[in-house]
């Protein structure tokens, strides 16, 4: 008997990663192409066709192909649509799910990547078992994905769980959306990054962050520099966990999450990011509420989260239609 | 045939008011008695039972009593308990669902009173027909019931959507709760009494606010101020409308609304609140939440509301049973 198995794709800025998946998670293969974002989608997808049609030649003996998940930048699930990613040069609203689902006569559900990600953890994550949760990846921005009674929360647009975008200083930092002091200019990869040229302003301290480049700067610098006791680095930690975790604690106040996973390049600094945020959490936080929210590392990190997202994401519809 | 009915319980600090209501929302009868906050629980409910049961024997040859709503403050719908009400010395948590259950052998469901108005509303008000919705109250504090896909969100906790307790500003005003700057604290009707204080304050102006003590300003003086062009009321709505517009727009990024219903004593002064609400709302909106949201009055406010976001709740639970 075939395998039933649903085909993720996940679609960066910079590259594509797709795989068959199985409904336990366990990933058949995993390939990856590179998105090319300044390509038109009509130049993209026959690229992007070739490369799934080659995967399922090698395996389609051994599986039954039930479904098609998508994770995207600017996806709507509503209207199955992307809409002007701005990272993304194919122009418009690309009606992708439906396309998807001409092409190979498949079932097909796109979402954003916060959202795929979120669904992900809570079939085969940190989240297993959860039915109200918040995903945040923290990578160039943040992204969120709201889980409440089990299901992603999409509103009336299909956009809803932007938490990238709540404003921590109106006169703060300029984002990438034109307005000032949005979340992800100070809690993301980019934001830290931020953070460290601030304090270096600030006390025009002379260490391992001070011979290096702004554009050369990364996360993962931060995190080494931290780990060796760097002044700037714990500093940059501790600021970012400080407007993260405030923002943590009005967030709680909305849906009551039995947990907060974090996921993403920010959150590989593990401790060095949890405390600090759980610590002002819990000390901005609501009575009502203190004491009663998880803040925990995504447990899909390093294990193909992208596809399994996508994945997960098409067979919890899946599971709905039965 | 018999009418089939629930009785709907809102129970305030002051008063308690209950009536029997069919599922059009009409309401056969509704009654008031006091209270009485300083009262245990135990001296309260012998009080209630019996008006309750006088009530019923006027209308029991008519109405099939199929169950009992109930809006209470501090009332957690999931434990069907309510929990250390600030404004009521009933003592500790109180499993007041199961004592109705027992009491009448009705199905009893129970919930705080701003997740009942939102009920209400989704029923038989302003949110007819929506499926993603905030309703806030606006009284002496603020309370909100958030809707997503058709349901009240109540969390992990059950104690979901108390975004009078969003924080504005850290330095800020002192709030019931201990910690200082909660949103309630400017958006109210004691809010706006504050900011009157406040502007006065700032401007040393002698004008009919000017005339009248702090504890007797009440939320319609400073309308009647305003309507009047009075500049200390006028300025007060303005900066209000700035807080709570400011703050929507963060909220909208987390469940994407189709509206936000404004409900309870603030939401009287109608144009006064709504328009620099809705202006600073959408100045200060995510691009693509822009003109996605509509801001909206209460349409049970002068029609037995409490009563009726009780019945409703109730309504909604036999439905689901079905």
């Amino acid at each position: 008997m075939k395998t039933r198995a649903v085909l993720g794709i996940d679609i960066g800025g910079t590259t594509t990663t797709f795989g068959f998946t199985d409904q336990q998670g366990n990933i058949f293969e995993e390939r990856i192409i590179p998105t090319y974002a300044e390509q038109h989608i009509t130049q993209y997808l026959p690229r992007l066709y070739k490369a799934i049609d080659e995967m399922y030649e090698k395996y389609k003996e051994e599986i039954e192909w039930v479904g098609i998940g998508i994770g995207a930048p600017n996806a709507n699930y509503l209207r199955g649509t992307i809409e002007n990613p701005p990272n993304l040069k194919w122009g418009g609203i690309i009606p992708l799910a439906q396309i998807f689902e001409e092409k190979y006569q498949k079932p097909t559900v796109i979402t954003n990547d916060a959202n795929a990600a979120a669904i992900g953890e809570m079939l085969y994550g940190a989240a297993r078992g959860m039915k109200n949760f918040i995903l945040l990846t923290l990578g160039t921005g943040l992204g969120s994905g709201i889980v409440v009674n089990g299901e992603v929360v999409y509103g009336h647009t299909g956009f809803a769980g932007e938490m990238g975008h709540i404003i921590v200083n109106e006169e703060g930092r300029v984002c990438g959306d034109g307005r000032r002091g949005c979340l992800e200019a100070y809690v993301s990869v980019t934001g830290i990054k931020r953070t460290v040229a601030k304090l270096l302003a600030d006390y025009n301290h002379i260490g391992a962050l001070s011979k290096v480049s702004f554009e050369e700067l990364t996360g993962e610098m931060i995190c080494q520099a931290a780990l060796q006791g760097d002044k700037i680095a714990l500093e940059a930690f501790e600021y970012t966990g400080k407007i993260l975790g405030t923002k943590l604690a009005d967030a709680v106040l909305f849906t009551s999450p039995e947990a907060i996973i974090l996921f993403g390049g920010l959150a590989r600094a593990k401790d060095f990011i949890l405390q600090p945020t759980l610590r002002y959490m819990e000390q901005r936080m609501f009575g009502p509420f203190k004491g009663t929210v998880k803040l925990m590392l995504s447990e899909l990190q390093d294990k193909n989260a992208a596809v399994l997202g996508a994945s997960a994401l098409i067979w919890k519809e899946l599971e709905k239609k039965k």
